[in-house]
């Protein structure tokens, strides 16, 4: 299959919307992981995270009448901002489905972007019911934040854009979550480079990726205490695909190195991530013997952190 | 005097030795202002803020024998850790008198430049006292860390390279301690700006600038209650004079306005400052009619933070 044409196209599509986010060095980091280390900042992205390159693709992909009634889709985290800032800059309407105890400063952030909330019991069931209410109601058609060729192709341009900037890149790694980051890197990567390899970093904790490329099925977390707390769902069956044939391996790291990682770019680099986006670091950094004089591109997925409640320690 | 041959000169000879810092824009913070504002990043500078420029040029200015003997100052903040780096840079030594109570982190800082540590008592007497003995005893130069005239051709380096990617900035407004940063840009704007005037922003409990343009002569500073703790020196006679003659005017503004603009700068562009970088937007957001519709710079001084220790509240 030819992703360049897909890909170009919804890069081209989706430009008007969306940073072209910079490329970031560190010296010190250099030194410390024995490995050239180029950091991709979707951490300054629109509404602080990746998830707008996706979001706007999708609704860019509707025709103009399915745009106009609208679209939705149920998330708590960055991919609920996402697409209400994505449907406000193209004027249509978004409905965002969270749970009713969702944190008060995420339901602020999504209607700061002009989305319309509704709330439903936190139960998977309720979220699906009110989705499928709304759906029927508002004719909107349902975005899902990861499983969806559009989201993930939008998600691509990233790594197009990290190729074009950093074209003798050896490896990139990316955190893992639902998978929609990394499917698309993948595909860039395949796409715009002969050599450059796609590596997932994933929590412990949360390490369905992991088990799922052992067991060569979709596997899922008994448990989300993790810090990182975009990397809680577990793949799809479109993400798991793509991961399964194009992403080279997943590394697993502990909650004091996702901790530490996180310190050492807001210290060294003066930039603000959010934890999940220090996963990847922290894997370069454990599994130095992978990386050591390799050229290593690492997605820096989003900075939206609450700043009352940070978990660096003595 | 010509100042551009100056300027020229100590920017070609400090260039290997310090990052051109990118300049970094925020439509929230524009809309906010109702101005254009363009960021100048020092706190991506190596070690964290402009005073490398400085300290760099400061030696540079030095014969080789004067180099060999080394670099003395006394200071427990920013300029400490700059002199030190810019000393090992250059392979020379750099004597840095602290007082006995300094923080330890910023005694680690300073060593891990290479800096050797004088301890003093905390007075101003033994600080001078113990510059002295080391200046005799080894040769050493002292190299004050505002009130010279080389630290400030060196700081007005950040001038120049702001006013080269945003040439038709209106006004630059610059945090104010000791002064040798907004002198510094004071001369920049002069040399490389027709229209292009200064401004300083300065916390109210230290406003000895403020005061010393209202009196026509130095003030000191009673208090150094302030969370910008940069900014807590009074000027020498060097800078007050450049400042005197060309900076527009001072704006005073209170602790709580400093901290909101760091937390919309921490929370809106991504970016680590310190407290004393955030006094400059807080000026602009204070007195929006003097910047509405302009285009403004910005110095963001250094990002120089201890993360476990942050002022952001509910």
């Amino acid at each position: 299959m030819d992703f360049k044409t897909d890909i170009d196209k919804s890069y081209q599509q989706i430009s008007p919307y969306i940073h072209r986010t910079p490329i970031l060095t560190s010296q010190y980091l250099d030194t410390l992981s024995g490995a050239s280390l180029f950091f991709k900042c979707e951490n300054f992205q629109k509404m602080g995270a990746f998830k707008m390159r996706g979001a706007t693709n999708a609704i860019l992909q509707l025709s103009t009448e399915q745009q106009q009634k609208g679209v939705v889709t149920h998330s708590s985290g960055n991919f609920a901002q996402a697409l209400a800032l994505a449907a406000q800059n193209l004027n249509i309407p978004a409905y965002i489905i969270m749970p009713k105890n969702a944190p008060e400063v995420k339901k602020k952030a999504v209607k700061s972007y002009g989305g319309i909330i509704t709330e439903c019991e936190p139960t998977l069931e309720a979220r699906t019911t009110t989705a499928a209410q709304i759906k029927q109601k508002k004719g909107a058609t349902f975005i899902h934040p990861f499983n969806d060729f559009n989201v993930i192709l939008g998600n691509a341009s990233a790594g197009k854009e990290l190729l074009e900037d950093a074209p003798e890149l050896d490896i990139i790694v990316v955190p893992v979550g639902g998978g929609g980051l990394i499917s698309g890197i993948a595909l860039s990567a395949l796409t715009f480079s002969s050599t450059c390899t796609v590596i997932g970093a994933e929590p412990y904790t949360v390490d369905d990726a992991f088990r799922s490329l052992e067991s060569g099925k979709i596997e899922q977390n008994s448990s989300t205490d993790t810090i990182a707390d975009g990397l809680k769902t577990s793949l799809g069956d479109i993400t798991f695909n793509i991961i399964k044939n194009h992403v080279r391996k997943i590394i697993r790291v502990n909650e004091d190195e996702i901790v530490e990682a996180m310190q050492l770019i807001w210290e060294r680099m003066k930039i603000i991530i959010e934890p999940s986006s220090a996963v990847a670091l922290a894997a370069v950094l454990k599994s130095k013997k992978e990386f050591v004089n390799k050229k290593v591109g690492i997605l820096l997925s989003g900075g939206n952190v609450d700043l009352l409640n940070l978990p660096f320690e003595k």
